[in-house]
This record gives C-alpha cells, sequence and structure tokens, in this order.
C-alpha cells in the first residue's frame, strides 16, 4: 500500500427484501418467498463481500412500513440478521438502522456492543429518530413525538451510548487467576448519567467493543439531522435526486463540522443510487420500464402519501398533486417531504408518473445505464463534491446486486476508484476512520 | 419410533461465561479470556448439540449482575449470540432470557420472531421479571417496580407478544406476482391492543415464526411467578435444593394448570443442576473442592447480600446469618430469598460455608459425583415427580458441558431416558409440545 493511498470510494449494499423497487418482488429475476429466509441474505451477503463492499446496510422500522397486501414484506429485525450474517462472512460491515425515538440506549449500546464483538469489530449503527405516526401507536403513544425533540433525545441517546461503550477501558479484563483479579480498581466503572432524557447508571455488562464505539452512521437530512450529523456521525446516509442537489447538500454538511471541532474528513457523505443495470442502455431501459408497468398504482399512492404527510386517495393518477403545506408542518421525514415535492414541481409530474419515479428509490436517485454509465455517474458524484461513497440500493435482488458487483465494481477497481482487496479488519478500517480513544484506565 | 415413545427428559445446556461456579474462571481448565470470543460459544453449542441437548438457554441481566473486579463478566447480550450460534447448529434449540419490566412487546416479540425464523424454528424465551435494582437505574427508575406489578406488566406483556405473533396468519404469504397481491386481505391484522400497560396497534413486522410462537419458558418460582408460569409457561426453570423440594413444588405447579384449562403435560419443569464430574466420588469432591478454595470471599459476600437483599458486608465469615426479614419484605428474586435462608437455616451454616454451598448454583443444587450417580439423581427426581428434565449448568466450561455429554448422557441413553437423536426439527419437537394455532385466514 503506497503511504497515502488515493481517495477512494466507500459502497455499502443496502439491501431490501426482493430488491428496492416497489414492484421487485413482482419480477421473474426475484425471490419474495424468501425474505424470512436466512439462506437469502447469506447468499447476499457473501455476493457483497466478493465484490470488496464496505458493508450491509439495513433500514428498519417500527411498524409494518408498507402495505403486506401489495409488497413482500414482514422479514427479518436487523440486529439479529446482521449477527447470523456476522457468521457467514469475514471483512464486510454490519451496518443496521437503530431508532433512537422508541428505544433506551442500554438496551441498544449493549446490542451493537455484542455484535461488534460477534463480528470481530464490524457493526454500525445508521441513527435514525423513525418517521412514522405508526411507529408511536406500537408504543403506547398516539402520535409521533415532535421531530425537534426527537433529535434532542437522539443527541442525549448517543452522549449516553458512548459513555456505556467507555465504561469499560480497552483491555480491561487482567485476569489474574492468581489474585482473583479479572478487572483493575476503576477499569469498569459506573456512568452515572443524569440528563433530561435518561438516568443510565452503568456501567454497561459488555465489554469495550473491538472499534471502541461501533461506526456511528445518520439518516435523517432536514436542519435538524443535519446538526445531528455534524456533531455525531461518521457516515451520513442521504436521498439526493440531482448532483447539484448533492453538491449543496455535502458542502453544507461539511461546513458544519468544524463548529464541533471536526475536519471535514471524519465524516463520509453516502447518496443512495437505486442502479438499473443492462448490458446496453436500451435493456437498462426496458428493465425499468418492466418494473415500472408490474407497480400497484394504490400501493404506490399509499407510499406517496405518506412520504408527503398527505392523504392522496381518491385522487386522479393522471392529475397533479394537490397543494402541499410546506416543511415545518411536516412532523416526519422532513427531507423526504422537500425532496419529493421539489421534484413533482421541477419536472411537472403526475401523480402517476410521480410514483413511477419513486419506485426505484423512494426519493433516492434511479439511474437506468450501462455498466460503464454508472459507474461514470458514481465517479462524477465523487469527483465533483457530491459524495464519498454510495449506499447502493439494487433495484431487484439477488440479481441487481450481482450485476453490480460483477460489472460494476471492477470498472471502478479499474479506475482506482475502489479497493480491490480489504486491507483492514474493521468497518472503521474500511471506512479509514479512527477508532474512538476510551477513558484511560486509572493507575495501578 | 415406537407409536408412544417412553417419557424422555429434557436437558439444556445453560451456558455461562467460564462456567457456573463463582471460581470456575480461576481454574486452569477454563478460558475467561474467551467470554466476548464468538467461536468459544460456537465450540460449546456444538458440544451441547453432539449430546443432542434440547437446547442451549442463555440468562441475562440488565446490569452487570456481578463485581467485574471477581469474575469474568462483560460478554454477549443473549438474542444477538444465539442468532449468530443459530448459524452453528441445526438442530438444537436457542432460549434466551429477556425480561418484561425494562423491554416494550413489540421489540421482543418481533426480535423472538426474527430468531425463530433465522433458526427454522429453535427459538425459545425464558420470560423474567428482573430482580434488580441496578437493572432498574439502567432505565431511568430509581426503584426496582414493585413485584406484583412486574408480574401484572410481565402478563400483559405475553398477552400482547402472542396477538402480535398471530397477526399475522400460517402462509400468509401468496406471493401472487400476476394479481400483485403478496397477502390477501385479513391475512395480516392490527392487533389494537389497548390495556393498562401497554397500547400495541400492529400488526407485527415480521411473518408467523415457524413455532407459532417461541417455546415460552419461565423463571420465578414465587407464588406469583408460579401463577404466572401456570398461565402461560411451556416450561419452567426453577432452583430446588433438595428431592423433596423439587416435589413439592413440581406438584404444586402441575395442580395449576387445570384452573386454566391445562393439561399437567402442558408444561416443564426443569430445576437447574451443577454437576461436578469425576471419574471417581473422590476425583469429583476433590474438584468441589478446588473450586471453594478458589472463592474470593469478598465477592461471595456479595453475591450473597444481593440473593438475600441483606447487606452482610463486615460480617463476621464464620459467624451465622444476622436476623432475615420474611419473603414479604423482598422486591426482587422472592423464591431464590427463601431458598437460601431455608438453606441456612436447615444446615445451620456459618456465612463461609453457605457462599460455599452457592458457588456452584447461586442457589441451584450442585451435585458432584461419578458420570453414574449423576445420572442416577437425575433419574430418581425424573421418576419420582419432581422434574421432567433439567438445566444443565456445568461448573467449568468447557469442559464440565463435555464431561456431561461424554459420560453422562451415553448413560441416560442406554437408560432409555434421553433421546438418541433428534426426531423432528424445532425446539418445540424436541419438547414434544404443540406448535399454537394462529389466527384461521380470512375467508377468500
Ligand atoms: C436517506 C434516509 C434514510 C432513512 N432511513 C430510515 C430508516 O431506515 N428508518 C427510520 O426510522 N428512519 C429513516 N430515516 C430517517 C427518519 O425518517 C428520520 O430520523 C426522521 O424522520 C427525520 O428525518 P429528517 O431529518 O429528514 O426530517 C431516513 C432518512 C433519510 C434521509
Ligand atoms: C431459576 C431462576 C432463574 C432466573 N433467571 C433469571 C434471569 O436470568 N434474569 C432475570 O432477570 N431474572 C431471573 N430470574 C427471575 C427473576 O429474578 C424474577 O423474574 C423475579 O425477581 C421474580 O422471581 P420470583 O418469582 O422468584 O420472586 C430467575 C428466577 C429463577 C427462579
Amino acid at each position: 500500500m503506497p503511504a497515502h493511498p488515493p481517495r477512494q470510494f466507500h459502497l455499502n449494499a443496502f439491501l431490501m427484501n426482493a430488491g428496492h423497487h416497489d414492484a421487485a418482488w413482482r419480477h421473474p429475476r426475484t425471490q419474495p418467498e424468501r425474505v424470512t429466509d436466512l439462506t437469502y441474505f447469506q447468499e447476499l451477503a457473501r455476493t457483497a463481500e466478493r465484490g470488496r463492499l464496505d458493508s450491509l446496510f439495513l433500514a428498519d422500522g417500527l411498524t409494518l412500513w408498507s402495505n403486506a397486501r401489495h409488497n413482500a414484506v414482514g422479514g427479518f429485525e436487523p440486529l439479529t440478521l446482521l449477527s447470523a450474517l456476522a457468521v457467514a462472512t469475514e471483512h464486510i460491515g454490519l451496518i443496521a438502522t437503530v431508532s433512537t425515538t422508541f428505544n433506551e440506549p442500554y438496551h441498544v449500546a449493549r446490542k451493537f456492543a455484542s455484535l461488534d464483538h460477534l463480528s470481530g469489530g464490524r457493526a454500525g449503527w445508521n441513527i435514525v429518530t423513525s418517521g412514522n405516526v405508526a411507529e408511536a401507536r406500537n408504543f403506547g403513544l398516539d402520535e409521533h413525538p415532535d421531530h425537534a425533540l426527537r433529535y434532542e433525545r437522539a443527541a442525549e441517546f448517543v452522549d449516553v451510548a458512548r459513555l456505556l461503550w467507555d465504561s469499560w477501558t480497552d483491555g480491561a479484563p487482567v485476569v489474574d487467576r492468581a489474585r482473583g483479579v479479572y478487572t483493575e480498581e476503576g477499569a469498569v466503572a459506573p456512568v452515572g448519567h443524569r440528563g433530561a432524557h435518561f438516568r443510565v447508571d452503568g456501567p454497561l455488562n459488555v465489554q469495550r467493543p473491538p472499534q471502541g464505539h461501533p461506526l456511528l452512521v445518520q439518516a435523517g437530512s432536514s436542519e435538524d439531522g443535519r446538526e445531528f450529523a455534524a456533531r455525531y456521525a461518521e457516515a451520513v446516509f442521504t436521498a439526493q435526486q440531482t448532483l447539484a442537489d448533492g453538491q449543496t447538500f455535502y458542502k453544507d454538511l461539511k461546513s458544519r463540522l468544524a463548529r464541533h471541532g471536526r475536519r471535514p474528513d471524519e465524516v463520509r457523505i453516502l447518496p443512495g443510487i437505486c442502479p438499473v443495470i443492462g448490458a446496453t442502455e436500451a435493456e437498462a431501459r426496458a428493465l425499468e420500464a418492466e418494473l415500472t408497468a408490474l407497480q400497484v398504482p394504490e400501493y404506490g399512492l399509499q407510499q406517496l402519501s405518506g412520504m408527503l404527510g398527505t392523504d392522496l386517495t381518491g385522487l386522479p393518477l393522471d392529475g397533479p398533486l394537490p397543494e402541499l403545506p410546506g416543511e415545518s408542518a411536516i412532523n416526519g421525514n422532513k427531507s423526504r417531504f422537500t425532496l419529493v415535492a421539489d421534484l413533482a414541481r421541477r419536472e411537472r409530474l403526475t401523480i402517476r408518473e410521480l410514483i413511477a419515479r419513486l419506485g426505484g428509490g423512494r426519493g433516492h436517485r434511479v439511474f437506468a445505464g450501462t455498466p460503464e454509465q454508472i459507474a461514470d455517474q458514481l465517479e462524477e458524484w465523487f469527483t465533483s463534491g457530491a459524495a464519498d461513497g454510495f449506499n447502493i440500493m439494487p433495484p431487484h435482488l439477488p440479481g441487481g446486486l450481482e450485476d453490480f458487483v460483477d460489472h460494476v465494481v471492477p470498472l471502478l477497481q479499474r479506475r482506482g476508484l475502489f479497493r480491490t482487496e480489504y486491507v483492514g479488519r474493521t468497518l472503521r478500517d474500511h471506512y479509514g476512520l479512527e477508532r474512538p480513544a476510551g477513558r484511560s484506565a486509572p493507575a495501578a
């Protein structure tokens, strides 16, 4: 390895049921009966690892996110699934989304510490605040807690988690059988946190994770979300439709870091992209059209209603969107609302056209083309200040991931943009991020 | 297989850090530096599976249960660990302890459903209400919630979990690509629970588990605990010091079932036993003495103080216990308090002797002897109405489990008391328990 390796991409395989396209499960190349089959995910994980990807990435919701009538849902919970996948893989990172809104820091810090130990330092936590009132209603609440309050709680939540991970010093177990001392006095210490949202004594009942802390990822791109990311995140997952939007977001987020005493390269920005791959451009477009033709309009309308916080049932599909409220009226995912509303306005889309545009990536950019064209797109975003890497969202699985790994990754590798072998052992190593120092051991 | 196979034991391998004896980690045959090493648990799991045991069993606490200074602690969280062990094993059940006191039913029902899918129907949930104020203090509370209230909450918690597991009908995914229908109308339905402790809309976002419900195990043997078990449990883990106590408990619990419309054989009663195995009786006793000699009295005193809800620090080790309160004053684990207090009284033990007696099993019966003598003991409890099986708690690991599997299990098999091969595929199959019927699918 040269002393200063060239700057390279980070790529996560964002896995989703039969694929990211909402009609993927109806396509003959998918396997929607396998969403509760571990071997299906083991195969996907091995494919991603064969492509030397940085990590597997799993989204999460605390409700049946989409209608089970018209989509292949009801699969695994992320932390249990990734614990099992840790065994089927050796190198690839394991990023699970867990909400801070309906959880307790002690449980979450502990489970990620456990996953990090299980996997030899490959755990990552995608921190979210939940976007949906249906989630609140599975946890005793009538309304989704206020957006600002959710981010306040998220901040304190991560503060507590970090204290808990540091409650054991590195190398705390001295295992001195002769003296009967497993850890020295003070090597494991309470955290005594007393805050507005949490009171947690600690210490954690899991030893300090191999990575110190799991990699901290964040998703949620509103103003509050960006501030949260600038303070806590080491990687940011975001949805950006155009290069210009991507550049603006990238610059904005990086510019916030100094205020928190952080360097711009301490955070990796990762837009999502749904690559629809064909051997020719015409083939790629045909596949995209084929998937669009399989969409169930009723389902698309429900999903769109959710993203816009506005009930669209009964509106004519070939008409325009109704008047929408401003972002300030949205309490769920503000950034997604604005992205979708802007997209419809900018391109003057009918509801049907909008549903088609959102089918592949729920707001993430969908790009149909040859492997060469896709590699060009990724390179352009990377070199022109819109991305440090990408969450790859295959429209259909397993084929869409195989196509990406077999046909796009080699091009990126040839261009020197992506690793050809794993170098380090942990997810932090793959991301080129430092291991957080812990508490220092008390003087003996 | 004969039509009516003879009644046989159930045996769980209760895994615990370096072993169940509190000084195990100081013994040269143990590997206390491996409590955060997945391969250690994979090896233990494979040993248990080689012995055709019914399941792996993991206890849990939401605090650092015992002092990290003098014991090998800080290992894995049970649900993540068992998810990983599901991959290293094929047949053996996977029972995780999860408290209903500091958790939410949606999360817990979901994680067990996920584990059950991951493992092809091998998940079991040991339901507990937590025994420790230190746990409360990791979850924003100053005091441990009241014992009776904890069991009330536990009952509603399990009600909700069962509703959630049944929110998907069996075989709900029809995966009708042509019609665009993944599940028929009504096959996935809300649960709409509104209770004193929980309000949960549902449905669950995981399909119905292979076992319908994971196996429901319970631990907690107070009056309230027994009533809870009679209503909900399919297996009961209990600590019993003497055959007479075991018989009394067994009879009492079985007699409670009819009131809940259940047959006596719908619940398996499983006392814990810590078998200290030697090739000769003298060897077994020598090993026991060796472990006792390694105990750290300060540590034992802390653990004993916890079990008795009474601070014993500073009391002379060679004197008797002080006056103790009645069980009604105990808010933690009432049954363990009574067991320990009775033991000390009955055998007129000094504090040091009591610590020695509790070192191996924390109140569970410790029995030192040859494989033959241990098999005799198990057979006696089984045939004289004190047990349907046992939680095996090896004093030291991995050797104590290997000795049990290699030397005790074959004797039990030869006596026809234990399976020689796995017959069914799920944990319910191993236990000979029925798969709960779910909601019936709505008429098409
Ligand atoms: C790209 C992206 C991905 C997200 N993924 C999830 C997710 O998997 N689960 C979840 O609960 N929230 C997810 N969210 C975020 C929540 O919806 C978010 O915490 C909350 O609604 C606020 O988002 P906002 O900051 O954009 O308003 C995601 C947000 C973005 C921008
Ligand atoms: C044999 C046995 C094992 C137990 N294991 C656990 C455990 O692993 N984690 C836990 O929180 N509680 C455990 N408990 C039970 C709790 O301490 C229990 O839910 C609560 O304190 C009430 O117990 P009681 O009914 O005996 O009073 C166990 C109880 C018994 C009898």
